[in-house]
């Protein structure tokens, strides 16, 4: 890292998008956003996800005023038949959440970004993820282990959830919460270097 | 686990398969086979790997004749073209493998074998993997960590080629050497329940 590369600041609480930016060499700090959950109204989560990010992105960036930093924001939905799924509520609404994935295909969007000065990126990364057909114990088996609680759309393909996914087509990061082949390209323009 | 369950045993020596099996409370054991590496001859990559596995699973089987064990053998390989892409033999060899991969597709194969007792089960996983551009930069410096050096096609999805892979159609932990949707089926119909 040049001595004049700016700061870089995750604008995010999310532990797994912080484990995901330590595989990297490069320094950072974590200062979450409040990122208050707007409804998507009108939108679709392409643009959803991104508006929520700017928004994230933006809300730090007045934190830095005045500083070199380079800001990165990012939010992530689950899309069943265009319909958000969050997390769920409770042991039951992650077992109905799980039917409704079981033996078909959703998608994991991802708004990505990246604020440096005026300088302003956008961008989103769509998964598609297939789930095959799950059994009625197989889905408590899973929702006893507490995994699917705090995740949107009640799994965690890094988890135990991979025995579920039959198949992706996208980034596989992005389905952990942050697409990091397109994440690498916009920090490039920023002037940020990963590798 | 219930208490007649059968025995698990692993038979690779791979620090990253044992890991993943790790995910899961499962307990096993570590057997790994010596698993000469044949050559190809005519055989498509398909058969290949499950060939590979089907030995590796066998020579494993004979040290546990008489017990009631599960023995699960893998073997992964990287195919372009047509061509399987072994482990770089030299950093100018991770190179040359890494400008092959730039900007277009390969597969990642891998060959599963799962045998208990007269019970034999083989099958291959197939993911596609589309690399984005590589820069002579970025190819030089993915090099100089070390990270190609130990893998089959010179990269870990895993690790820091994550900024290389713009998308994969199929199974993320293929890649990373072990089918874990595939496996859980497998497993399941030879008697052991990974959740």
């Amino acid at each position: 890292m040049a001595w004049n590369e700016p700061e870089l600041v995750l604008a995010s609480a999310s532990p797994r998008r912080r484990e995901l930016l330590e595989k990297f060499s490069r320094p950072f700090s974590v200062c979450p956003a409040r990122g208050e959950e707007a409804p998507a109204g009108a939108m679709g989560p392409e643009d959803y996800v991104q508006a929520l990010a700017r928004a994230k992105a933006e809300e730090v960036a007045a934190l830095y005023a005045g500083r070199d930093a380079v800001i990165l924001a990012a939010d992530t939905v689950v899309e069943r038949d265009g319909r958000i799924l969050g997390k769920p509520a409770s042991p039951e609404d992650a077992q109905a959440m799980l039917r409704s994935l079981s033996g078909r295909e959703h998608r994991v969007w991802t708004g990505l970004c990246v604020r440096r000065g005026s300088l302003l990126l956008t961008g989103a990364e769509c998964t598609r993820v297939f789930f095959r057909p799950l059994t009625d114990r197989e889905i408590g088996a899973y929702v006893s282990t507490g995994e699917p609680l705090d995740k949107a759309g009640a799994y965690g393909y890094q988890g135990l959830a991979c025995l579920f996914v039959e198949r992706i087509q996208g980034d596989y990061y992005n389905v952990v919460g942050l697409p990091l082949c397109r994440l690498g390209r916009m920090l490039q323009e920023a002037g940020v270097t990963l590798l």
